[in-house]
């Protein structure tokens, strides 16, 4: 995957990214997600946060449609400091299996909130897998 | 449309949301933006912010297929303060008329930045008009 130095710093090092998916119409769907990317992969955890039903939605609509798109940026007042980096890639559903412990691990490598939560027992992860990467900032 | 008063103060006052479309293949795409709340609509301008090609895809999306999804949140390391709002609607584009007038002024009110950008010349609108809001936050 090709991308400056500095998008991919910022893959790593982002707290809170917004994730897009969308169902079988085409109808999309937004919501923040905490995310660990690695390599070319990028994994969020379905966890307790918010109410169970919402959560869902995205893992049916990734079952429907396994087309992603993620988005990191910095806002400031300062447009001048704007920068963006988007994922754009296939999505699945892991629920057991090598790679789901992979993505809990690194889960809670990042987030210390994740250490103390079950991510495991009935739960899932939502995997994108990067096709292009695009970043922007307006200083360039 | 109903939403708690939290929330409707929130999508007004946000400096910055992530709207999500999708092209007619239902491929979702996820851009920061800013934007103004305005009763049950969200108008967002395409500026020179980001690079044009970018910025013409969501565009593109909203021709093919006229549903957008749109979330403001707020990130906290103590996930207790975490909230977001997510709207969900049909979009389209304005270029002229009184809506894309008005949809300019508002833009204009909320970020001083637009004020000195032409946004009128070969200027676009995106129109998202809330059908469902819905909002969370951890410490309901």
């Amino acid at each position: 995957m090709t991308a400056p130095a500095w998008a991919l710093a910022f893959l790593r090092e982002a707290r809170v990214g917004r994730l897009a998916t969308a169902d079988a119409a085409g109808r999309p769907l937004v919501v923040p997600v905490c995310f660990a990317f690695d390599e070319d992969v990028l994994y969020s955890a379905v966890d307790d946060k918010p109410k169970r039903t919402r959560e869902l939605r995205r893992l049916r609509n990734v079952v429907e449609n396994p087309m992603g798109s993620l988005v990191v940026d910095e806002w400031s007042e300062d447009w001048s400091r704007l920068r963006w980096v988007m994922v754009d890639g296939s999505a699945d559903v892991l629920r057991t299996g090598a790679d789901f412990g992979r993505a809990i691990d690194l889960l809670r490598e990042k987030y210390p909130q994740y250490r103390t939560m079950d991510l495991r027992t009935d739960g899932a992860v939502l995997r994108l897998r990067a096709e292009r990467i695009r970043a922007w900032r307006a200083s360039d």
